[in-house]
Parts: C-alpha cells; sequence; structure tokens
C-alpha cells in the first residue's frame, strides 16, 4: 500500500499543513482553468502514491475514483492519460471510502494485483458549479462548511511490501433520507448515513466504539460530528473522544474562516493519506474506521425542493505493525 | 440472475417495441418533473428484475449504478428507497457494463451473494442539462443521436436459480483521447475506446470476433459503429455481420427520426434485458460480447475547449443452456 496527497495553500496552513506531500500555490496548477487544476491535482496525487509505495503506472491493473464535478470530469482528464483501466464512482465527499472499498476488494479477490483509489474537491471549481461565482462573494451561513482544494490517493496492492495500513472490513452504506433541504447545511443530512453505517458495522461485528483508537467521519464539521453524537448516543453506542472528524481536523476553525469545518471529497482523501495511513504504519495507531459521508443532492434537485440524500461508506483500517500479514 | 426494462412511447414504437416489460406514455412517471420521472423508471426497472427472479428487495446485498445526470441524481432518487447498500458508478454511456461488471465480481468474490446494477437515461432530462431546452426545438445534425428513455436492471446471484446467462469474463477499459471535440458526434469520440477494449480482450484471451454469435456495443450508431469496424479491420480483428449495435438496434432509423442512432445509458441497458439476456437464456444466443461505450464530458468540460474522452467495458455473456453451472 502507498498513499500521497496534494493540497492548496489554506490547507497548507492548517494545523496539518505539514503532513500534505505537497502544496501548490497555483489553484490552476499551471494550466487555464480551476477544473483542469483539479485534473492536475488528481493526476498528482497517484503519482505521489506510485512513488510512496516504488511503483510506476505501469504496474497499475486498475484506478477507481471520482469527483464532485458534472460527469466527474475532474476525474476522468486527470487520470485519463496514465491508460490504466478505470472505474468511474460518484459517492459525493464518500467516494475516498467507496474507491479504497471497491479497490481493496478487487485486489483481495484477485481481480487485480496494484489498484489506485483516487478522489479529489477544489474550492473554487465546487463553488461556482454548487453555489456560486466567487466573484458575487456571497455571504456563507455559520453551518456551511468550506470545501478543501486537494487530491488523496492511496495505492492497494497484494502481498509484499511495506504497508500503511490493512484494510479488514468494509461496509458499503445505503441512502438515507432524513428531509433536510437547506444545502448549506450538508452536516445535517449526512449524518444520519453515518450513523446508520457505523451502527450496523458494530452490531454485525460484535464491536463497541470503545475498541478502536480512531473513529473518523469524513466532512460532517462541527453541526454534523455533534449530529452524530447524538445518534450515536441514541443507538446505545455513545462516541468518546476517540472520535473525529478529518473536515474538524484540516483547518484552524478559529483562525481559517472556515465555519463548521472543512468538506469534499479532497478532504477525507488528504486527511488519510496525510495523517491517517502514516500513524497506522507507524504504529502510533492501531484499529482505525474510516467513514465519510456524501450528500447526493445536485442543483436540479435542490431547485425542485427535492431532499439532500445522505451515505458513509466504512472501512476498517489496521496498522500493519506486529502482524505476520502484508495487505 | 433476473433482469427488468422499462422504455417510454419511442422506444416502444421501435423494432424491439413488444419485448421491453414494460411502457410508459408518461415521461414524467406521474412525478412533477423529467427527472424524477428518470429516478420513477429506475426504481421501477429493479422492482421488474427483482420480480423475474422471484426475489425481493430485502434480498438485495447491493445496488450499483448511476445516470447521465449531474451528481447521479436519477440514480440517488431511484433507488434510496429500497434500503440497500449502494454504490454511485459514473461511467456515462457504458454503466450498464461498469455495474454489471462490478457487481459480476463482487458476487463472483463472495463479497455480496444477490446484487442489482441499474442504469437509465431520459431524452428530456439529457437534453434540457446536455443541449438545449426542448421548447427551444434546436436542428439537430445527421450525426447525433438520440437519448433513449428507459431503464434497466440486472440482478446477479450466486448458486442456484435459473440464469438468464453466465458472466465469463469482464475486461474493464481505459479513458482515451482522440480529440474530439464535436458533442453531437459521440461515436467518433466513443468508436476507439471500444476498438482498444475489445482489440486488449481478443489478444488476451487468444480469441476472434468469429468465436461469437454477437458482439454488440452500446450507442455508438451509425457513424461510430463504422469507425469501430475500421479501427478492427487495421488490429487484424475485423468484424462480420456478428457486430451489432444497441443503438441502432432500438430505433427504426428510416421511420423514427433518430439520425445516427439511439444513445444514452438506457440503451444499452434495455436491450441488454429485453432482447439479448432474453435470447441467451432461450439458448438462440450461444456466446456474446457486451461492450458499451461512454463518452467523459460535460458542458463545462466542452465550453473549455476539451476534447470528447471515451471508454468502454466488455462482458463476455455466455447461454447457461447445456451447462452444468449457475451463475
Amino acid at each position: 500500500m502507498g498513499c500521497g496527497s496534494i493540497v492548496g495553500k489554506k490547507e497548507s496552513e492548517g494545523p496539518l499543513g505539514a503532513l500534505f506531500d505537497e502544496v501548490t500555490e497555483d489553484v490552476r496548477m499551471g494550466s487555464d482553468s480551476f477544473e483542469k487544476g483539479e485534473s492536475a491535482m488528481q493526476k498528482r496525487a497517484v503519482e505521489l502514491a506510485l512513488a510512496s509505495a516504488g511503483r510506476s503506472a505501469g504496474e497499475l491493473d486498475l484506478i477507481a475514483g471520482g469527483d464532485l464535478l458534472n460527469q466527474c470530469i475532474g476525474t476522468a482528464f486527470g487520470i485519463g492519460a496514465f491508460g490504466v483501466p478505470f472505474l468511474g464512482l460518484y459517492g459525493a465527499c464518500s467516494t475516498m471510502a467507496e474507491s479504497l472499498m471497491l479497490a481493496s476488494m478487487l485486489v483481495d479477490g484477485g481481480y487485480a494485483e496494484t489498484a489506485a483509489a483516487v478522489t479529489s474537491s477544489h474550492f473554487c471549481a465546487a463553488e461556482r458549479q454548487f453555489r456560486f461565482p466567487l466573484e458575487y462573494g456571497g455571504q456563507r451561513s455559520q453551518n456551511a462548511q468550506w470545501t478543501v482544494t486537494g487530491s488523496g490517493s492511496v495505492l492497494v496492492t497484494s502481498g509484499a511490501g511495506k504497508p500503511y495500513a490493512l484494510v479488514r472490513e468494509v461496509c458499503p452504506g445505503r441512502i438515507l433520507d432524513y428531509e433536510i433541504t437547506d444545502s448549506s447545511n450538508m452536516g445535517a443530512a449526512m449524518a444520519p448515513a453515518a450513523a446508520d453505517t457505523l451502527a450496523r458495522y458494530l452490531r454485525d461485528t460484535g464491536r463497541r466504539p470503545e475498541d478502536f483508537d480512531l473513529i473518523v467521519t469524513g466532512d460532517l464539521g462541527a453541526v454534523g460530528g455533534d449530529l452524530l453524537r447524538q445518534l450515536m448516543e441514541r443507538e446505545g453506542l455513545p462516541l468518546g473522544d476517540n472520535y473525529n472528524d478529518c473536515g474538524m481536523m484540516i483547518y484552524d476553525r478559529e483562525r481559517q474562516d472556515v465555519h463548521a469545518g472543512g468538506s469534499g471529497c479532497g478532504c477525507s482523501a488528504t486527511v488519510l493519506c496525510a495523517a491517517i495511513l502514516p500513524q497506522l504504519r507507524a504504529g502510533t495507531l492501531s484499529e482505525v474506521l474510516f467513514l465519510p459521508t456524501g450528500a447526493l443532492m445536485s442543483t436540479t434537485s435542490s431547485q425542485q425542493g427535492e431532499p439532500i440524500l445522505g451515505i458513509s461508506h466504512l472501512l476498517h483500517l489496521s496498522s500493519p505493525r506486529g502482524e505476520g500479514e502484508n495487505a
């Protein structure tokens, strides 16, 4: 297993700034648009993941990935040049879990030997697609979140190598509708999906939240994170100090004006690659539940008065330290 | 394995009209928008696939699917109500192959026992998202295709049951860029991807085009189909009378004013479910290569001058007749 991350300037100024593999000051990455900049970041994240494992693109059997842009063009134009078989995914901000889950199953099942999971998001590209042109300078509500500019990629390999982590179990999510229609309150729309997947996983495996060093959601932020705690309390599976959210980790909310925290596919992807997988490799984390959430909606569905649906996919990751096997 | 299809009025008036499971005269399916109509069709297609195999939604371990609408809302709002773990996909018009390929691998690998693959497209929803509002009445060029209104779903099961077909092999596609920028000429953008996947598959397996009763693409149409023949000729693997395209099968081009043929995720999905799988079950077809193609682009990427990328995923399907095993 290998991993790579690249982020923008704002993310590099947050608490995890020193941990990302690369930082770009140019949100267009030398191209002439934000969207092409996002594609270039995805390409770079895959290159970094390959390099971290001493692999080349020619060794890849499969890339699984997606992003938030209409028709997932960030990914198609980003990784097309590798010439590797590709599975396009749309899981909104849960895409890092969906892609990693699929890559892990396909490698574990023997359908591929080496597969890359990748996703990204881009503040400027997302704002103009989902909300307003940046030039409009719209006010943002306090429960709104800030889309992370960045991309993360994880390389999944079978057999030998120095692994970052072992994928122990996966639990794909169901679509939940809590009739939230406020598109600046994604956390509330997604929290029930995280609670559903987490409770189903814990009940299926007979485990408790305290069995893990870290239970980490993707971008529930301050509002959604509090709701998840309340929902898990009601389920009789209360979360303790071992619960965190990538959207709360990536920015300094006091200092960086991000309101309820970070969001976007790139949020959980870059935090996983920069701050979680390296700790699993080092053994400072042993057992982690990683469960990003996605808000399934479009500007069309919102304009038609439809609610924001939530989904959350879960992976159980273990440290390879003290284990005989590599995955 | 089971399958189900539902189409609109125009599709029911084509050469395959009598073969679809259901026809709706109401493109909104009783809702107040085209998009919700598309969602309702996806839900119905999954219900029909379940019914064809005598299964209920509660027996589904997984649904894999997607569509052409921004953020794949057709699928999210269509199948969310089943409460089944969901993998969202974006493969443009190749989505029926991508979803069926994934469902087959996950069932074959033991990660699920029963999985549904589903996709859809909708002429009215696609036109206003990708081209013009219907009311505008724009002229369509002769190489343009007509987006199929309909949805198809395939149920993949392991072990016992009366199968429609056996999934023998799959070959995921690579993203190809032939620098086509004319968004009314999707066939030309996608044909090289079909040729790439088909040639890779035939070389890998040591087979020839003439080893199959039917080699069928998804929606290359008249222009793309001719280009595929030329490209395969150059590869030394010429296609004979056993080549066809779902986009050429679903409409009567003389009579139905569809120019270069049908297109959209729903094109290959409904033709597969209505005309190909039943023939495999009956034994009138024995060996089939099903390889829909997808055009990876958005209105944003086109407005930015980017080319239309192509991808094609392939499945080798066999008739269960005369075989000891079921899949």
